[in-house]
């Protein structure tokens, strides 16, 4: 199984809004086949598995286990059911990291397993499996997608020099990277309009390889100027504004209401346009937000440990959140958070 | 405070999406003024009641105990805050029914009265206050709708006839009034595709005096015939389908995404909407998908107590649910449940 989760974390990025699933084929302790979902739409884990295995191996499959990260399908969408595969390349034994929240398999998959004489183990390394998926898991059982908080901060605690006043850049530039690999995890960046206006971002993952994440700007009375880095439409952006609902190419404008909590907005639509998760990076009054909601599962805050500024913008107030980790990068400090009351972790 | 609940009650099915208020000024037991918030955008309860009193009692206003349903506001909305028309005219005291959670209010109006001097004195018939305003607290707090469940079955279970066959007439002439009344009092009413199409509806309150809901359907594929009554553009209507988003005068085509939970999204595009309430009539399958999402506030249940029909459809299975009330009108009986996990009951 850990080999399973290992397999699936190599397809980190490339398969949202579909989860990370990895396979093995064990036959006596030896392995005789190895695969995961490598791309969205692509065949599943449980298929390059089968595949993987040599001519002269391919005997062995009806005396073998599978050991797969994630429930098998039971259903047809863009590939056809995995139970079915398993079941008719008879292979006796499944051993599952966890169940798949998902409404059409949820169950079903372990139950035709069952239903066909396959003896199933659910829940081996079931955690770890979790944590693997918690974006899939929170899309499909919170029903909005898991909410990353980043931010960087001087060591006396402010995000930005004075208003009207230069950029600051706080972090090196080895953290930057780091938050270019983040960036390529996720299906989304949020900025909110004051951040895309002074900062001019471009938000893409240009310091790490992988796809670029949907840009997505906050901006109510559509007052951003269009000559920003946002809007050169070489990568996806959703601007969420109160005037109008338009789609001009890779561009969306997604209308929201005004006087109706916002965050809570911007969260639904994401749920409905099928986004597994956010890296929200600012500014300070849109990370409030969803602090003040509860509206979170990780926060990872980037402090300076050289940089101070007399006087900026003070960076937001945390509220509750338990330490996960901590590390340096030179000059910086980063602090992982998790929100207590997140379901997968 | 009994009556400023009264009087708030007046304005059932005319304020939202603003609250329902009532508000009283009483000099030594002897009620000087009174007021309730009658409209949308026109004067709050506060107003009013201080506009009521008489020329000769006015002298009176600074020695009143104020009592008010809802926390007064203390933010400039469509019009100004009913603190500050507290403070200017001198109330002494005020009695408020229960906090408004509204995020611009939310304690501030508390908070602007204590700070000018004010006595006041904070959940009086708190539960009673907040029930009458459950539509727009469930808004404010869950970010969604309140959602009503209503449907009709047979006193052998069955919603609707054989499929294909002609449309089964289940409750009796009362109780379609009644249902009219029920319309009256939200703010949509929402049906799914094979109600609209085997049925027709026009989901008006014709039958009872009010303004008619927004209609909502679901209807994925926009394969319904605009022949429908639904589209004959008489009432604002909602189409919630998967292939564009798009408004035709009050017609409005939203988009919903294949493969995510539908009715989180049409509860969350409600959200946005900003409909406090809805009342969902079915089909069997939208309701059983709301049951099964555990999102729902109150289920109205009709059962004629004489019509059998021996095939059918049944109607939903019902998880949990607590009987609030349980009445017959003529041939048919009523049954009032209310969720356990509703927060306002």
């Amino acid at each position: 199984m850990q080999r399973s989760l290992q397999l699936a974390t190599t397809a980190a990025g490339y398969v949202a809004p579909n989860p990370m699933v990895g396979a093995v084929l064990v036959h006596e302790g030896r392995i005789i086949g190895e695969g995961y979902h490598q791309q969205y739409g692509g065949p599943h884990a449980e298929v390059h598995c089968v595949n993987s295995v040599k001519a002269a191996d391919r005997h062995l499959i009806p005396q073998s286990v599978m050991y797969v990260s994630l429930e098998p399908c039971a259903h047809f969408g863009k590939t056809p059911p995995c139970a079915d595969l398993i079941i008719a390349n008879k292979i006796p034994q499944v051993v599952i990291g966890c169940r798949d929240p998902f409404k059409q398999v949820d169950g079903k998959g372990v139950e035709k397993l069952q239903a066909a004489g396959v003896q199933v183990t659910l829940g081996v390394l079931e955690q770890e499996s979790r944590v693997l998926n918690k974006r899939f898991i929170t899309f499909h059982t919170q029903h909005r997608p898991y909410i990353i908080l980043k931010w960087a901060q001087t060591a006396n605690g402010k995000m930005a020099g004075e208003p009207g006043g230069e950029r600051l850049l706080i972090s090196n530039e080895f953290t930057n990277r780091l938050v270019h690999k983040w960036r390529s995890e996720e299906s989304a960046i949020l900025v909110g309009t004051n951040t895309a206006l002074f900062d001019d971002p471009s938000l893409t993952t240009r310091l790490w390889k992988g796809a670029n994440p949907v840009r997505l700007v906050v901006d109510m009375n559509l007052r951003l100027p269009s000559s920003l880095q946002l809007f050169n439409k070489q990568v996806k952006t959703i601007v969420f504004n109160s005037l109008q609902h338009e789609e001009q190419g890779n561009l969306l404008y997604y209308q929201v209401t005004q006087d109706v909590n916002l965050v809570h907005q911007v969260v639904h639509a994401l749920y409905q346009l099928k986004v597994l998760s956010v890296l929200v990076e600012g500014g300070a009054q849109l990370l409030q937000s969803f602090i003040d909601e509860g509206l979170w599962d990780e926060m990872r805050i980037i402090t300076s440990n050289e940089l101070v500024v007399r006087q900026g913008l003070p960076a937001p107030r945390v509220h509750s959140g338990e330490l996960l980790k901590q590390e340096s990068l030179l000059s910086d400090t980063l602090h992982y958070f998790v929100n207590p009351q997140t379901l997968v972790r």
